[in-house]
């Protein structure tokens, strides 16, 4: 892998050094932070140059930066995020695309796409991100590193520009699963909980199904080894199986989750850009049509449907159950190639991707994704997630689930 | 009782009219919105000229509005909030005060001042609110109507304007519980659920312990008449029994939930204060000072107090569980008296008043005060709270428990 640094990775928005408040846990990590997330006296930029013009610079560090610096790590910068973070690409109008180091002809995905470029370049210990419909699962994904999405409003977002409030969350990317673990076990604040084992490994049929054939064989492995662990269950469901509805993963994004996405983004960014009429980028323009050309008035029905699916998952789910699937359908697609001139190609990779990635969302579950696998070469990552609010089982599952047998790197894996 | 007209209430900030987008459950009921929630092409003003002077108009209703309205309701207004609805008082440097119409001399209470005035004088259904540290109960309680803080984040807050993420809810006032019921029942979405019976209700010892006496005698009654209910146990309980930590109500609020309020309002407001300069409310102002002067670096013991007490709480609630406790301390205080000038008068209305609004804060519960009593005419409210996510459960087990039998209207108690 060729190296980069803090320029030639071009993950960052500005580089600046905020030391650490005392020693703590985090003790001598350094992190940087998504441009979606406050420092103090510095503007905010939310991927997009006439946001940064038109508003004024926070007041305060967000919470959750404040949490890690009061645990010993210090900050080193802002990282590049996509244009008003609605986006899985990694490919800004205004900041250019952050390096894939794995694979640097193809994007590294978004919207924490400097996060994500930045921890696999190795230029810092982890990142925050944010995820809304897969924002940090993706790119960690793309990219070859960790991340984590936490349970739904486990950690704080006071200081983090809002976007979409019934599904948003704040989290990590990290190279390491020990790192990860530590930086995330401060932001969820977590007590001295005592933990269930993994019991049972669901995993979700439909989401292997709808990837490429390549990235089911490359993940053959991962699940052949969880299979061989003894005192659990490994088994395929659907979330039919799950919810008792007749719900397919597809349809639990396209008439659920997207459509409660879709209102509470037109919400947060509506009265600015009406306003404002600020310059945007081809892409986000494209996207946000579909904001605008949205029938507020008729979604009951997905609403209702959103909280059903959250309920019923969460009866269904109990301790020690882990479901499983790859975090992102696709391969990184090559660079320029999500653009309007080739719509099929985007709505594939946002279907998929998005039919896969609202699961977690819609059922508010913690899920980490893990650079297990590749491709020629290509990062591929697989997800576990569990209940809502059994984060710090979750974390505690990866390292049980990874290394006791340890899962060895192999020719379909990428070095630990 | 007089009764006051639309103008007379000083209730609102304007008054429209949305009509209903097609007909449901809400069919024939009327409501209005808390001036921090969105309405499409007008000025949210948060309580506040300046800020409704420096931010454009809404492109679209928040999505609680939209909700209510693809349910039958129509709205007809907006509602004064506090200013930046930072207070507990209802009286608003820029807008007046709302009238609380059982007693005219007193504070309708806030910041949710003019819903729950509108409410009291019979003007309209139901209102909408949002709650932090008890913006809805606290003025629900002093004016004698019912109101509801739900779970975190159950309902959506698109369209509502950020104040402190990790505590802050969207809400119902009412006069008439089927109403509080039937709008509640629209915003959290509900499935048809199979919903325990009441087992226990826990009377939050301390609580009533730091209630005026008088308020003690105003709802021994209804105590006295859940005692004599079958199939149920009445028992006094204090926070140290529920979570295991050495932690009273005041400790809860003064050193762990008051923090994380502090630090997040910081956020959602420091920027705007900073970069407009605007005028202020001398209560607002000096309410703030504390938020200036808040040391941020030393917060993380509260934070993590936090979750410990939402976790252990959690884990201690079991289904059929109640809480119950007065919602205030207090009665409402007269018009003017809360000042700088009184400072002591301020300081014991607040730090009671949050030390028992923070159970329901911190553990995120659903919490309904209910309009039960009342000392020389003037309301005092009882609460009722469930565990996390438990919602409709508290919204049947209110109705199960005023009426088989029927609590009757006594001397004590408002007419229902």
């Amino acid at each position: 892998m060729k190296t980069y640094d803090f320029q030639s990775s071009n993950a960052f928005v500005e580089l600046f050094e905020i030391p650490p408040y005392q020693s703590g846990s985090l003790d001598g990590l350094s992190f940087a932070v998504k441009d979606n997330i406050d420092i103090r006296d510095r503007l905010t930029s939310y991927g997009s140059k006439p946001w940064r013009e038109t508003h004024p610079p926070a007041a305060y560090h967000a919470v959750c930066v404040e949490q890690l610096l009061m645990a010993g790590a210090r900050c080193v910068g802002k990282t590049i995020a996509d244009e008003l973070t609605y986006s899985l690409d990694g490919e800004n109008y205004f900041y250019g695309t952050p390096v894939n180091p794995r694979a640097p002809d193809r994007i590294p995905g978004g919207s924490s796409s400097g996060s994500a470029s930045a921890v696999a370049c190795g230029l810092l210990d982890f990142a925050l991100g944010t995820d809304c419909g897969g924002s940090i699962r993706v790119p960690a994904s793309l990219c070859g590193v960790y991340g984590m999405r936490p349970s739904l409003h486990r950690i704080s977002e006071a200081g983090v520009l809002p976007f979409a409030p019934s599904v948003s969350t704040v989290g990590v990317l990290a190279r390491d699963l020990s790192v990860l673990r530590r930086a995330m076990r401060v932001l969820l604040r977590s007590d001295h909980l005592a933990l269930p084992r993994v019991k049972n490994i669901y995993l979700l049929q439909e989401a292997f199904d709808i990837a490429d054939p390549a990235i089911q064989d490359a993940l053959s492995g991962c699940i052949a080894h969880f299979d061989g662990l003894p005192h659990l269950a490994v088994r395929s469901i659907s979330l039919r199986d799950i919810t008792g509805l007749d719900v397919s993963l597809k349809s639990c994004n396209e008439n659920a989750l997207r459509v409660l996405q879709t209102a509470e983004i037109a919400n947060a960014l509506g009265g600015w850009i009406r306003a404002s009429q600020p310059e945007q980028g081809p892409n986000f323009r494209a996207g946000y049509r579909n904001v605008e050309g949205f029938d507020r008035s008729a979604m009951s029905a997905a609403l209702n449907l959103c909280e059903a699916l959250f309920a019923r998952v969460a009866a269904f789910t109990q301790p020690g159950d882990v479901f499983c699937y790859p975090t992102a359908p696709v391969l990184a697609p090559k660079k320029g190639v999500l653009t309007s001139s080739n719509l099929d190609v985007v709505l594939d990779y946002y279907d998929r991707t998005m039919a896969v990635t609202a699961f977690a969302g819609v059922a508010r579950l913690p899920e980490i994704t893990i650079p297990l696998a590749q491709v020629d070469g290509i990062p591929v990552g697989l997800s576990l997630a569990a209940g809502h609010y059994q984060d710090e089982f979750l974390l505690d599952a990866c390292l049980r689930l990874l290394g006791s047998p340890p899962l060895k790197p192999a020719a379909s894996f990428l070095a630990p």
